[in-house]
């Protein structure tokens, strides 16, 4: 029995441009069959609040893009962010990691949070898993 | 004979400060026998577009240093990112893949890209290449 | 012996949340006992000048979030990121770079940084440390 590969993927970002990053990336891995650690840190944090990655956008400077892009988006069926996650969720390979210290710096609590997360957990549990992992990047 | 030592970045950005950071790491990588695999999505898909990365920028909250930037490059005799990209190019170490998503989400043909482009690919193909890279980055 | 791990960084990023990013990941790092090797490079390497670090805030995207996010901070007796910097360093396992490159395209010298920048060094030294890294990224 050969070990799985492994993603290992820092989400400190929040906007939609990001998070399809992110979870592309990860249901891609997913789908190859490898695992994926995805640890969601600041603005990336906020997303997994309950209702708040349907609101995300694109940052400012790219903000007249947002419109068109969310009716391409509609346009080609794509699934939404949260769409992506659960479908990843699914394959049974993807984990969420909570961080510590961002909900205690924002005031959020584990309840707020979409139920999809696996972990609240700090850096040091990223970096065990990092350690070996075969990708590791920050979004 | 060994294997060439890899590195794999996804250029997500396409500001002028990110695609220098992107360059400057793929054209050492390359100077220093190094295979480099730039997959361009989002942003970096941008900018990929004919005359584009000409038109790249800094973010809007560093704007007020783009003009001093430029004037002191060019007295540097800095090459630009895309003369950094076509130099990579001569070393016949450097692979560009264009993110196929972001093409058909942004309605990006072929032919619309620089001719350097090597491949229109998904996420798979780079995480194949990742996974076997010594160094990975998202810039 | 066996080798210690090794966590290769380059910080691109100036704003306050992307400092804290990689000096928390920095700084768990080597309470673990790992090696960290963070490489500064463009607003990176400006948050290393004296005096820079103490400025950094947010992104304007995020401008808002400042004051409450610091006096969070505050009352969470949170270290500031030059604090956490100073502390990794006591342990001996940190090797700060700053990019020559960058210093030269802003006319920054050597003795405007902070004195605990290790060496001045082009991105061959980081891929070089990169390579044998075990977790590598770029804030």
């Amino acid at each position: 029995m050969t070990e799985k590969k492994k993603l290992a993927l820092i989400v400190h970002s929040g906007t939609i441009d990001k998070l399809y990053c992110a979870f592309i990336l990860g249901s891609t891995a997913t789908s190859m069959g490898w695992e994926a650690h995805l640890y969601f840190t600041f603005w990336g944090l906020q997303a997994l609040v309950k209702g708040a990655m349907e609101k995300a956008g694109l940052p400012s400077d790219y903000k007249q893009m947002e419109k068109p892009m969310a009716e391409r988006l509609k346009q080609m069926k794509y699934p939404t962010p949260y769409e992506l996650l659960k479908r990843m969720k699914t394959s049974g390979l993807l984990t969420i990691y909570a961080c510590t210290p961002t909900m205690e710096m924002f005031g959020i609590k584990r309840e707020q949070l979409i139920p999809e997360v696996d972990q609240m957990a700090g850096a040091t549990t990223f970096l065990d898993v990092a350690a070996n992992a075969d990708v590791t990047l920050l979004v």
